[in-house]
């Protein structure tokens, strides 16, 4: 393995993983979106948990509770879409402001309910409590995946293309309004729900691991700059990324050109690189593969965004030059 | 059923419950110290769930952060115990304080390992964040039990002996000292490993599960008056537990009488009835069952407390006059 300088987190998750006695029944641990569990039967057993808190991960002033549930289940699922599995389960935990009414957890519980009622999740379990400080939501989603068909983001071969589904840095582009400050127009409402209420490309993840044609995936929750690095270390290998080939949203653009109105330089290609949470599927194929796997997941777009290299460079293709694609990737 | 105006966090959890939609592949939902799916083999999959945060259930001035770890972890898993299962899998989310160096996060990390390591139970994932306000522990953990030996609470017969392993209020008496703020002698070391360092019954209960005499089972995680109701509301059922008969640890006692000394009334009884945090197993059982289950969980003592009555009374025995164990009962 090339020596890697883990930034935050995930230093520390290795760190912290490094103490833990050695799994034995398990089929994949600590490192991907889920972790998988033989159960003996067809379909293996996938568990994820996040946990979200207020202040963190979002803000109160946002939007409305229910979407905040909704959002909080969505990301747990779109970690078992990301497996190419199917979410079967779930347990909350809930850590309420002392201030709060009942009435504020049922809309929060509303919110995960809707979405958990639309993709059949049986939610079976939780622990509410009096929370001394933010709120916050601890979600443990299972699901089940059939054993050859389950993905993780360590298949990547060299010379793999990458691809990523729908468009990216919708979600960035909500967030920066949203914390702009100032009343937006109903333009970018699609921006807006797309931070506050995003949707899970479950179906088509299933599809893409049906398929046997994808070798690495995983979902973009933190940004391509940083996703695709984890991909990569995962896999042993570098990529190269083409960046006029990240298919960047047009209410990215303008957004980005609104908000100078209001003194914000942002640049579209960097909400679409280091943007987080569009929850999009980033994986790779091999190219021949590429118009196959269109005609399978439309009419939602995919995009060929570069390819699987040599480890361990990330590299992005700018106007012809290469450089460096760092990890969380904050400059040009 | 007899309509009961269930207290706080069970009457929120009720309401949110009503939110949710029907499980459908679930054999237990929210309600039990854990879930049950059934997966199709002859073991029952078992999930359980706890947020812990600072200032809610523990004070980190209270002990060392391994403790805490295993404490959040023992606590999982003595829900599990309680189902008659053995706990393999769990996730961890961790909400780390701001200004924490990754040196403490390793050090709660260890306690969690040390646990997880001796009950063979596999760490398969997390997350860990930075927390905007306390630190705040979530665990979810996974277990297995045979179909048939599967414990509930819901159990319980007219006529069944009520139980419960080992002695209460330890844990109790432990809070106490730790609250008390003053520094506390040698003896009492009993009292306060008990509250930061807890034992899940996990091989008793196994015995127990295995036994077929117990009709149903708990941890007492809440304290034997808040948890007792909740029994035999699962149950349908009343009960009458007799005060005489609750295994009051001697630790207690001492405890209570040292405390006058700095001028704070405590009754060992009462700790008992409502400490909570013993994790010791309530269960109920057939009255000619009571020697043979003795020997069975051997060394560790077994009290025969009272019985189970016709609904929806619970009371409590005291010099042979009965009184309503109130849901919490805070006094006498």
């Amino acid at each position: 393995m090339t020596p890697l300088n883990l930034p935050g987190e995930d230093a520390l998750i290795k760190s912290l993983a490094a103490l833990l006695p050695l799994p034995r029944r398990t089929m994949l641990s600590i490192g991907d979106d889920a972790a998988a569990i033989d159960t003996g039967g067809v379909e293996l057993l996938l568990i994820t948990t996040d946990l979200l808190m207020e202040g963190v991960h979002f803000r109160l002033a946002w939007g409305d509770l229910p979407s905040l549930g909704w959002k909080a289940l969505a990301q747990n699922l779109s970690d078992i879409a990301a497996m190419g599995g199917t979410p079967t389960h779930a347990v909350i935990g809930l850590g309420i402001p002392q201030h709060w009414a009942a009435a504020q957890a049922e809309l929060l519980y509303e919110g995960i309910a809707e979405l958990a009622r639309r993709e059949q999740v049986d939610i079976i379990g939780g622990d509410t409590i009096k929370s001394s400080g933010p709120l916050t939501i601890a979600i443990t989603v299972l699901g089940a995946v059939r054993r050859e068909e389950m993905l993780t983001r360590a298949g990547a071969h060299c010379g793999d293309s990458l691809y990523v589904t729908g468009t990216l840095g919708r979600a960035a582009a909500g967030l920066q309004l949203l914390e702009a400050g100032v009343p937006v127009p109903e333009t970018f409402s699609g921006a807006i729900s797309s931070q506050l209420r995003p949707e899970p490309r479950l179906s088509t993840a299933r599809l893409l691991a049906a398929s046997g044609m994808v070798t690495a995936m995983m979902d973009l929750s933190d940004g391509l700059a940083t996703d695709l690095h984890r991909l990569c270390l995962a896999s042993g290998m570098g990529a190269l990324v083409e960046s006029a080939l990240v298919p960047v949203d047009a209410v990215v653009a303008d957004t980005c050109r609104w908000l100078t109105d209001f003194g914000k330089t942002v640049d579209p290609l960097l909400l679409a690189l280091q943007g987080g949470e569009d929850f999009e599927l980033l994986f790779t194929a091999p190219a021949v593969a590429e118009e196959e796997l269109c005609r399978l997941i439309a009419p939602l777009p995919l995009s060929r965004i570069g390819e699987i290299t040599t480890p361990p460079e990330v590299n992005l293709l700018v106007n012809g030059k290469k450089k460096p694609l760092d990890w969380g990737f904050t400059h040009f």
